[in-house]
């Protein structure tokens, strides 16, 4: 077993710090199948649009986030959940004025 | 794609409502590889202390938990994240007077 907090950790910093990445749980541990990741954006802040052939399984933990599709945007906030299935297009906004966290799990094919 | 919120759903109860399950993706969503779950812990409440051949990737959303295992107790809160091998005991128990609630990942041979 593996136990730990996210205030232990030093997190990755990406697009000069607008992006905070954690990796909680992954093959570095032993984990067979998929990695958890925590991503932290700070006010403002956009991962890419972008796709790849795996999945994500997301959920928001804190904060405020538009879900970027093709057509559509869509607010949503903490206690949301979303599906992105291999090959779709997306990417996530803070659209707010604080700090917006999410869990993304994703296959261990998709690195971490 | 596919996105909700844990507000939305009706919760699956467990031990006369002392624990509130969610599955939040899933082989139903067409999910490939892993399920997301929310688990409720009302307080005093328990999950059952057992083993099973797959594992779980575990991210504290709210509240306060004990980790129980063989020989030791840990106690964790929001932003803990646990990973529980394959075949390794465990249990988690709600010891404090509000709800804690987390998110548990697991590989679809373990079911929903």
């Amino acid at each position: 077993m593996k136990i730990g907090n996210i205030t232990e950790m030093q997190p990755q910093e990406i697009n000069n710090g607008q992006i905070l990445k954690r990796v909680l749980v992954g093959p570095k541990d032993g984990a067979p199948n998929f990695v958890m990741r925590l991503f932290t954006l700070k006010p403002g802040a956009s991962t890419p649009y972008h796709t790849h052939p795996w999945e994500h399984e997301i959920f928001v933990v804190d904060g405020d986030i538009e879900v970027v599709q093709k057509d559509t945007r869509t607010k949503v906030s903490k206690g949301a959940f979303i599906y992105v299935e291999p090959n779709e297009e997306h990417q996530f906004h803070n659209y707010s004025d604080k700090e917006a966290s999410f869990i993304c799990v994703i296959p261990k094919e998709g690195g971490e």
